[in-house]
């Protein structure tokens, strides 16, 4: 058996939902995979929770799920920052929970570069970072002998790195094309049924699936920075935003909106990447798919991915949660692969 | 640079087809993985040819793409058999391209539990050890600390095992379903078009879909078999082909072509694994899907898997080709994958 001591950054929604998952898949973990998974500190914007005993971690495991607040556990340490926690020798793995900034990756950048140097595996559902230096990161793992969990970044529960990097290794990628955003996704499934872009907007955001502020998703910039992360995974480049030409769902040209009526035709947002001759190219836009594409069907808040390959054809992927929870089960098949022996 | 010496058994067309893979790939495996992969021994019936220097590898490699008898090579040993073969110290995996005997598993069933013994890693497109003594070779493998490959043997080129072990890792699976024959997939697709049996087989003998003998498809079988080596896998059970209910689709009843006229719904071979209470049970048989079930949309000579998971939701994986090179390129995945490092 072997003890995992995690640094758990952010207690939002995701980080909640970590927490939560580890408490119930605790059994799971150590009886399949011989690992025993604790919370060595548990950090917000306000400070760190510090869970040395064993006592102490299983106490919190339990208050999780009632929803405790952090800063009521015996172990709050107002006011305690990043560096100082990192300091502890006994943590593993640093699982970033915290919001994307996909602009300049602050303040997650500067947590997951010291957590590298320190020899911490990093896992994480946090684009910003891997957006914005990529290349950076991924040498300064490389370096310090470690991995980077990014499924969590990269459509959480839908698998895609797993399939590219794994699932097609010795093949050849030439093309990849996804649908990335389930709640753009959404609204362009309604508006493919005949309802008006402002009303399907507004029934997503009714039923949730729209953030209050939705135009990272609308505008097409989730879709073109988890369209990014995996190409410079799969291509070993060093990609940024700017090389993608970006386009979102807010503006759906009328005449492409009337090719898809009485046709077996949809408009979908895809992110894609492919070999233009010598160049990689990316963009994110709206495409018009008929029923042979298989991306056609993944319609409502499902997101789908197709590799092309030159030996296996292509391969889709569907499916996959898409909340807090899918994103924390991302987070931990990270963890359970990272330590796997088999 | 690691090398691998593969001892390679059976030389008809996946055999023939991993060769030209191999000669193929090789810059990519170096390049990009640090594997030099080299034949050590290739078999078949008649004896054995035996690639001691590297230059006679070499020469190999090159012929195979003009397709020279293993018999014409120098190496050729004549009569040479599998035991003696082993004695050869240098080598490091057994890929098993024989054809799938799931009734005994003879003759390669020894053969694997000999190459396990003598530490090689097994890679295999071979389903008849795997049906007839899953638990026996998986204990084999894992008393020696050496891997099995089982992509070739469970739907090729398409990820079901990577999907089922490492992509939902710490997610419990609750329920597994598949088309899993591309060949009674092609033939259902063409009847749910309104084709009859008899003539939608036909249509598939002679464009080389099907088999001179099909029924191992038709009948339901390689469905079973795939089936039960993913169920074994996933849920860590001894299950044989007696265990499984199997149906095919050569006695489609009327009542059930009739439920797909004039509606959405399509009947498909699904094979089947799931939780009914205390017991997983398994089946292989017709069902008649609407557009709802992810296996709706996989159609023609297409094959897909679905699962059903707890934390992620449903996972779908369709695709990959279906024939001699989808089985090579498995079959290097998993080469690769048990060499990987990172």
């Amino acid at each position: 058996m072997k003890t995992i001591n995690i640094l758990l950054l952010g207690y939002g929604n995701v980080g909640k939902a970590f927490v939560r998952l580890i408490h119930d898949k605790q059994d799971l973990c150590l009886n399949r995979h011989r690992l025993l998974l604790r919370f060595g500190y548990v950090l917000n914007s306000r400070g760190a929770l510090r869970l040395s005993r064993e006592s102490e971690g299983k106490r919190f495991l339990a208050d999780s799920v009632s929803g405790l607040k952090l800063e009521l556990h015996p172990g709050w340490e107002s006011g305690k920052h990043f560096r100082d926690v990192l300091e502890c020798r006994e943590l593993d793995v640093l699982v970033d929970c915290t919001p994307s900034n996909i602009w300049d990756g602050e303040p997650a950048i500067g947590y997951t570069r010291r957590a590298l140097e320190r020899r911490l595996h990093v896992v994480t559902s946090n684009k910003g970072p891997l957006v914005v230096d990529f290349d950076g990161i991924r040498r300064k793992a490389a370096e310090n002998r470690v991995s980077l969990g990014m499924s969590g970044a990269t459509a959480a529960a839908l698998p895609t790195l797993d399939v590219a990097l794994r699932s097609t290794a010795g093949a050849e990628i030439s093309r990849v094309e996804g649908i990335l955003n389930g709640t753009s996704n959404y609204i362009l499934t309604r508006m493919n049924e005949g309802i008006k872009y402002s009303d399907a907007l507004r029934e997503a955001r009714e039923s949730g699936i729209a953030e209050p502020d939705p135009s990272k998703d609308v505008e097409g910039w989730d879709t073109a920075a988890k369209l990014l992360i995996i190409t410079n995974a799969v291509f070993e480049t060093a990609f940024t935003l700017e090389d993608i030409h970006v386009e979102g769902i807010t503006g759906i040209p009328l005449p492409l909106m009337k090719k898809t009526k009485g046709r077996e035709k949809k408009i979908k947002l895809i992110g894609r990447c492919f070999h233009d001759g010598e160049e990689i190219k990316l963009e994110t836009g709206l495409s018009l798919l008929d029923p042979s594409h298989p991306l056609y069907w993944v319609d409502g808040t499902q997101k789908g991915i197709t590799f092309f390959t030159d030996t296996m054809d292509m391969i889709t992927v569907s499916g996959g949660k898409s909340n807090p929870l899918g994103a924390a089960a991302a987070m931990l098949k990270d963890i359970i692969n990272i330590y796997r022996l088999d």
